[in-house]
């Protein structure tokens, strides 16, 4: 960063965000670095703490990327951030990256248990290779995310929130470069072994230093299958306070993430789907491709996500059709909940339209 | 259209968009085609007709396609949408694709004239293939854009644009599959030639059956070079009135386009943007790559396009990444103009931020 750089930045920082220089001392010199929080766009979002201009990337940086889609590694991420604002306010609290387990920890902790790693959370190797009769990998992947809160001139922990990503199905081969098999695993299962392996890393959680007592919330997350266009989703949580070495109250969250169009499921919001699909796959003379993602909560419709495909030949297509778009998505898309529809080409996004929570009409943007 | 859209969409329809039956007779049966038009998104766009919920494509549909660069084509079509605005009220004015000017004539008029192609617009072959002693392609592209108005239940042309793309460099080869030589056009040859297609054009026009007397509008486009990450900018315009059949008081456009970083060129905006990039590009361990678009309109900043590219590791990247760009582009970047910031990774679009016309805040939305 450039000293003029500096100099704007110092006058600008305290317009949108905390500014907290904070000493840190290390083995050979005394620097003070510049800790400052990213702005919040709406309080659905955490403020993120950056130093010196920099993220602090995880310990782990990347291990999600193992899951089985990248839009399973955003419903594992997103979902436990959300988890996470019911037991640290977005207002008080600010988002950090995990600083406590690292990358050798976690590979450790998401390999089979045995001597040489006495740490693994999944079950040992049986020696059966058959996929009723073999022990399944269980745990697929692990997330640490750390909460701050302010204190004086700087930021202590404020709270840890761990996501366990557990496989519904275990994929795997017999030898390197095998044909693929698959272990099913049912949701029973899942949630016991879960459960289990949280206590485990809380017991371990505690031991480690800097986390002391601060609240640890933990998130049970059953992730979607690889040929399954919808994200997983969290299945199960609970918080262990004051330093408790157990999860003792689990919740169980009933989630569940439908595609539509979608085959032998009858409710009004697909029917007003499939309206509106209507509408919109024959405006051009080639067709309009359709597809959504919806949220349920409590068997309740909460979210949606579209995406509309086509193929244009000018720009004056791509506006004619979001205005379209943006008419029908009025007229016929569920009310009253927050609706995010991109429309692309081969191009990539052309234009797009969200209705975010709470509001009533749906901003629009078309990519000049 | 199935029964029930047709009974909800004629309940709401007449809330977002005019709604007119219109009868129209053809050789074997008289049919009653539901003619409606679009909503509009904002004044800076105009409604577009459709016809039993279909759009009308242009009659030389995906001819624009042959320009340059997808960016050539944004840039020349919504370039000619925004110079229309000057002479038919995005108010008062419906759009429709050229309906007048088919596949067939449009590739007659942008071929070389000769005894086969009388009504070529492009000089003819002279026979010479060296760079400067060859005739040029000056005319690349074609663009017709109709405005209708409303008359009593239907709707009728009130006005015509045309845009014309223009070569500033002429790709040729010496033989098919050969390699590629130039031939380059100033400015003022391109004014030359374009002004006097324009007139062969309009007057072409006056004689093509539905046209009449309408206003038509013409524009010169310079399209940018194949190798320019910018695309090109109209520098001509001129309008023929009550029947003219000539353009006689051109009118000239100075407007550039400037990528942004950009060597030897000296501005408060570029140096703004370098401070912006220097908060922006380091905030990973991965460096972002941060580059812009910026349009002068007589060498005053109008308007900034901003594409951001990096690497992440995980969703909550993504958020913290986008709160921090949004805080430094509030800062850093030009005031009171409208600006677009796309966060893109190797997945697309991830987030972006626009500052529409007239507003002071960035909207931000992330992509879950």
């Amino acid at each position: 960063m450039n000293k003029k750089a500096i100099a704007v930045l110092a006058a600008s920082v305290f317009l949108l965000s905390a500014c907290q220089p904070a000493e840190v001392t290390n083995e050979t010199e005394t620097v003070t670095e510049e800790t400052e929080t990213t702005s919040q766009l709406s309080n659905e979002y955490y403020s993120a703490i950056i130093t010196d201009n920099a993220y602090q990337t995880s310990l782990n940086r990347g291990i999600t990327l193992g899951l089985n889609s990248t839009i399973n590694l955003k419903a594992f991420e997103t979902g436990l951030m959300n988890l996470s604002q019911e037991h640290f306010s977005t207002d008080s609290h600010y988002f950090q990256e995990g600083q406590y387990i690292d990358s050798g920890t976690t590979n450790s902790w998401l390999g089979r248990v045995s001597e040489e790693n006495p740490d693994g959370l999944n079950p040992e190797d049986n020696g059966n290779n058959e996929p009723d009769e073999r022990n399944p990998i269980y745990l697929d992947s692990f997330l640490e995310q750390n909460y701050m809160v302010q204190n004086g001139d700087g930021f202590e922990l404020g709270g840890i929130s761990i996501g366990l990503a557990m496989n519904s199905v275990d994929y795997y081969t017999k030898k390197a470069y095998g044909s693929s098999f698959e272990t099913k695993i049912s949701q029973e299962e899942i949630l016991a072994e879960g459960k289990a392996m949280a206590d485990k890393i809380v017991q371990r959680l505690r031991e480690t230093e800097g986390i002391g007592d601060v609240p640890i919330a933990i998130g049970i997350f059953e992730q979607s299958t690889e040929d399954n266009l919808a994200g997983g989703v969290y299945i199960a949580e609970s918080v262990s306070e004051n330093g408790s070495t157990s999860f003792t109250n689990w919740e169980t969250i009933n989630q569940k993430k439908v595609i539509f169009p979608a085959s032998g499921e009858e409710s009004n919001e697909l029917s007003s789907f499939e309206n509106f699909k209507a509408e919109i796959e024959n405006f051009f003379p080639n067709l309009s491709g359709v597809t959504a993602e919806a949220l349920y909560v409590d068997d309740q419709i909460v979210e949606m996500r579209l995406s509309i495909n086509t193929q244009f030949y000018g720009e004056s297509e791509i506006v004619a059709f979001t205005q379209h778009v943006a008419e029908k998505a009025s007229s016929f898309l569920v009310p009253n909940i927050p609706i995010e529809i991109t429309i692309g080409s081969i191009n990539g996004t052309e234009s797009f339209l969200a209705r975010e929570a709470g509001e009533t009409e749906f901003y629009s943007h078309i990519f000049d």
